[in-house]
């Protein structure tokens, strides 16, 4: 057997607790597996007192991880305290300065930094695995990295984020109105006190950034990207699209365009036959679609704390075994930079759910307004007239054929100022599946 | 840039001619995405004359796959052949021995004898890479082998065959009766002339053979996987499937028990709300049961010359980056013995259609067969009576709670002897998601 490979362990929470406790309770079969123990050499974390449930008496004690990272004796840097600056940033820049090879689970760090970093430990010889990042347990980063290293991606997307996905899921299922459901999300610990960084889907923006350099072979560029979250989502909205063959998640898309490549996140109707449309509740779901594969779909656990240590796992085994692919999927100075592709010059079918007043006429200036932007329709229904708050008004529901963001955005914009709306245009976006 | 990876590549029919106009249409961004070029260097083929849509000149001709896995100047050996005898066996065999890594697609050489090429390789301190042998362009091969590789499995399954699958869809959605579909399933080229091998499920059973050894760290043993087919599938049973809630999939399994490891595959009803039963067509797609991941599932093209090759050059791009994993995902001397559980005590829910002589007491007396068998009951349906040649009897459907095989069979059998059926039972296993 060969020697052992020594972790230093930045971060025991609930990741860090779970790893601890896989590499002692199965350290016979990773050894038999990897050709090699994997011991914790070094930990570090904020209460030296707690009960982690793993013993730590043989790992070195370090109260600050800047000082575990530079001084540890150790082979591999395990960074799971979070965060895109501070502690982390430095532990890790620090591990990387030294040639030691870092595996982390930090979307975060990854998003904002992931290229510059990458340049550092390309400089070094050494290289980042951070498998954990990016849906939890679903084995996404070495799928792009290694198994479509031969395809040209023509797009990848997916159901990203667990908390809107469960509360998509109960909004749809029970009937539940958004806010109640998130108190409920709130309550069972899958929704945080500030739901911002979730609902307003940042954090699955986080994820894409990064899927989108693996995918095209670019810089990463977080602050491109188009979101938009799911809290104006209403249960109408749900039952409408269920009326049409659809069902909304919250979908995370990067793409290749004429122009450019696609970064968004916003709510989106995906046809109900489809598998992406049966992920529910926290699971997670990425599809590539490219050149030589057609059409994958990974489906899996998109956070926890076994199934993220499962992935900060697998990346140790593979660091373990020898395997140091690019952190980017290529050296750094091949990536290309990112050409950022317009919202406005987004295509695709449109969902518009509208409250008219009901006068004579409003039905055929909108149907003008639309038509003057050459939106052709696939369906217009109109639906019985409302009452208490909403009498007076009938919500008309379009459905367009492929179109610009730009036209829709400016045929709602006329529709508006005509004055047939009771409230603002509520517009959803049609993800066309194969 | 570092030395060319130099392939041999024996057999150049779809797969093979596909992956060699990859390898020269690609060729730049293979040698930066691995950091040297990949090249032709040796080829054979039953016909030397034919254009194959990519530059053959600069690669040595080999009349004979061994010759050319004995004697070429490579670094990898690409069988391409397929069979588990003969030619592959030999050439795969005589690479080995040169202490050359092999890549393959060839799901019967390996269900035949993996194990022992696996040992041979090991013994020469060298590896086979196979992704392509199974499902295609999915990369399952590398996720249970590198990102699964901490966790213990509880069962894999999923639908390995596109034949059955594109029929069974086809059968589904439009009402074609078995027949006319494989006619026309034979027309398209989804299936072969002689279908036996795809529609009897043992198309099915190699892939599954190699999935239980990676997924147990097992030795393989195709001998002793239950096969079912599915020629006795008929619309009834598709469409009372659907009224349950269910949709009828070929389903290859392996799942560990107290008794020891099942392998079986057959015709499963699973929940038609689930991702799995959305799988159409000849998509293949494969899940995992874990004790750290929970579930993940990975779906996509199970055939096809590209989607092949991409799996094909994946292992080629894993060999070029110094990658090489164990064969079965551990060194052979620790896989264990395979531990059938055999298939009589599996344990599970059943669907039984029953066509039942229109008498009286024939109902009591069936109930009292599953009665007296422990079979609990979770739904009985008595179908209005049959005309022509069903005239005199009722097709009655039963849904067992879980039980186990072995009382389903005694059961029938008994309910068969006891003188109420037209028709042999028929009875369709119920595979239970989460």
């Amino acid at each position: 057997m060969n020697s052992a490979l020594r972790l230093g362990l930045a971060g025991l929470g609930t990741v860090g607790a779970s790893l601890g406790r896989l590499i002692e309770t199965k350290a016979e079969t990773l050894a038999t597996r990897v050709g090699r123990p994997i011991r914790i050499a070094a930990v570090c974390a904020r209460d030296r007192g707690r009960d982690r449930g793993f013993d730590l008496s043989q790992a070195e004690w370090f109260a600050d991880p800047v000082d575990l990272a530079k001084r540890a004796e150790i082979d591999v840097f395990v960074e799971l305290i979070g965060g895109s600056e501070g502690a982390a940033r430095e532990a890790v820049e620090a591990a990387l300065k030294r040639g030691i090879p870092v595996v982390t689970a930090n979307k975060a760090l990854l998003a904002h930094h992931g290229v510059a970093l990458a340049r550092l430990a390309a400089k070094k010889n050494t290289e980042i695995l951070f498998e954990a990042a990016v849906a939890g347990g679903i084995p996404i980063i070495k799928t792009m990295r290694e198994a479509l290293s031969g395809n040209d991606v023509a797009r990848v997307y997916g159901i990203l984020n667990g908390t809107c996905n469960y509360m998509l899921t109960r909004m749809e299922k029970e009937g539940i109105a958004f806010d109640a459901c998130l108190k409920d999300a709130q309550r069972l610990g899958y929704a945080e006190a500030d739901p911002t960084f979730d609902i307003g889907g940042f954090d699955a923006a986080h994820k894409l950034a990064i899927l989108t350099a693996l995918a095209f072979g670019c810089e990463i560029d977080l602050g491109s990207i188009f979101i938009e979250g799911i809290s104006k989502i209403t249960n109408e909205d749900i039952q409408a699209a269920a009326e049409l063959g659809y069902r909304i998640k919250l979908l995370a898309v990067a793409q290749r365009t004429e122009t450019g490549i696609e970064q968004r996140v916003h709510p989106a109707m995906i046809p109900a036959s489809s598998a992406l449309a049966q992920v529910d509740g926290v699971t997670n779901a990425v599809a590539v679609d490219s050149d030589l594969l057609g059409s994958i779909l990974l489906a899996g656990p998109g956070a926890g704390g076994d199934a993220t240590a499962s992935a900060v796992l697998s990346d140790i085994m593979d660091v373990a075994g020898g395997v140091l692919p690019p952190t980017l999927g290529l050296p750094p100075a091949k990536l290309v930079p990112y050409k950022r592709a317009r919202m406005r010059a987004h295509e695709g079918g449109y969902y518009i759910r509208l409250s008219v007043f009901d006068r004579v006429g409003a039905f055929a200036s909108i149907a003008r307004r639309m038509a003057e932007n050459q939106i052709s329709l696939e369906s217009i229904v109109q639906r019985k007239r409302g009452n208490g708050d909403n009498a007076g008004t009938a919500p008309v529901i379009l459905v367009t054929h492929e179109t610009s963001e730009s036209a829709v955005r400016k045929a709602l914009d006329l529709v508006s100022k005509d004055g047939h709306l009771k409230d603002e245009p509520r517009m959803i976006r049609i993800e066309a599946l194969d």
